[in-house]
């Protein structure tokens, strides 16, 4: 532990302050559960670490609970800015870093972020999940096997992103759906869907979080992406995005939601050059991208 | 610095949290006031340690989210809940011992609580600042002095308390004003009034913050005490209370409270015994509390 408070403060002063931090921690003695215990107490010796190290005036005291204020209340069903915020000081993706062990092999993880809804359309193989989302045509390909190797048939696959304006259909006041779809792979674990050249957008920046990040220099933008979820019996849910190689935002994505192994070359193809299903696709522009999903087991 | 992650966790694991911890404090690299970079860095050390020493799992990560969205759905203009958080987490607290230094001499302070609102009534020295609330009728007197020992003429005192059935006059529907004054101290800086013999009452229970309380066996109750804040010219606000002598909350104040210097004498009189003024009590009994106020230069 860092010492809680600066050499500076004299001995009984730093008495006081710690007299109060065992006070607080010895507040939780009874707690019946004893992993709700373990996290008060730690929250508690952060929380007081945090105060006592920086000096907390009472104004900046002031200030976090006026935030806090003002991000309960942007909060809707819509908008949910506390997970925004976790999001931008890097706690979500710190939270399934933790969860999704590096060395437990399967795909990597990243943060599922505030615009997965249920009922999603289903789409067959081969099908578009843009459903009159604004983009360029992308071709996505893959399959899912368990980390033995053993493809995955019949595993559910949530796949979801912005229109090429940068926003998600349940942002949009009309309520349609677009841009999300789910589908299933075939008998050898394999899916192919179209979906759109992802582009890269703001997190929802007219809030405390957004002013919070103008005020230390960061960009609301996040790094081109799509989102998935994989699901299957026995195995572990796996909920990622996969990311566009060469995008300049991949080394400041807003969230910190990069991972290197999630990094995908897209290819791009010319206007006339046909669709690898002989799709007419009105004379413009297309990609295409590989994504194979290895599935751990599920746990406990 | 205590370890970030258990001993249990893999070197590469390790690295990949520290890496993730070090991006994110990278990301404030560019914050332009100097203050807010060092609380936006040791914020984020504190809160990255607590979720790795924890090894915070998601469902917690999202029980989190639901609280600091309840808790901010609840608040309003009359209601403050994370006011609440931050006072039975013991925050609050120890903001206001690192802002009144321990060594400084001066009378002590302590919370100030969400129910002080602007706008209480003036009343005379030897007025009554009960306005109607009910409780028993309690003589306050003493002085304010500087550090130095002399008198400070003229010094305001705003005084609240709750009435006996636990209320502060805000909580009430009905928009009354009452358990709530100011006053003036004389040329010799003394004053007087009547209140009311403090007692004690929970803080809002009802909401998230008042289920933590439940789930970790902790009382909402507050010891009984007397809000005063005194303000004169050249000198240092303070913002404390008066606690009672003997109350058996005393050492288990709901927000941490309490400090020894703060504990007075309320001596009680029984029904018939004249009051010092002369005052007519309907027969009742009365108490009468001494709290000599002494004021620190104003900082800066």
């Amino acid at each position: 532990m860092s010492p809680s408070a600066p050499a500076a403060v004299s001995d009984r002063q730093r008495h006081v302050e710690d007299d109060l931090l065992h006070t607080v921690l010895a507040s939780f003695r009874n707690t019946a559960d004893p992993r709700l215990k373990e996290l008060m107490e730690s929250l508690v010796r952060h929380l007081h670490g945090f105060i006592r190290e920086t000096r907390l005036t009472e104004d900046e005291w002031q200030r976090a609970v006026d935030f806090l204020t003002a991000a309960g209340h942007i909060t809707t069903d819509h908008r949910q800015e506390f997970v925004l915020l976790s999001d931008v000081l890097g706690a979500s993706m710190q939270t399934i870093n933790i969860n999704h062990d590096a060395t437990a092999g399967g795909t990597e993880a990243t943060v599922v972020g505030p615009f997965f809804v249920e009922g999603s359309p289903e789409i067959p193989r081969g099908g578009d999940m843009a459903g009159g989302a604004s983009g360029e045509p992308c071709w996505v390909e893959g399959t899912v096997t368990d980390t033995d190797g053993n493809p995955v048939p019949g595993a559910r696959l949530e796949v979801w992103e912005a229109d090429d304006d940068g926003f998600y259909d349940v942002q949009y006041e009309e309520g349609q759906l677009a841009g999300r779809a789910h589908l299933f792979t075939d008998e050898q674990g394999a899916y192919t869907f179209w979906g759109l050249t992802p582009t890269p957008y703001p997190i929802p920046h007219d809030g405390p979080v957004g002013e919070l990040l103008a005020k230390t220099g960061r960009s609301p933008l996040r790094a081109s992406h799509l989102h998935f979820m994989a699901t299957a019996p026995g195995l572990r849910t796996l909920i990622t995005h996969i990311f566009v190689e060469g995008d300049e935002l991949l080394s400041s994505d807003a969230v910190f939601g990069v991972k290197e192994s999630l990094v995908k070359k897209f290819e791009r193809f010319t206007a006339g050059t046909p669709a690898p299903d002989g799709r007419e696709l009105s004379g413009g522009s297309w990609s295409r991208v590989r994504f194979d999903i290895v599935l751990q087991p599920s746990q406990g």
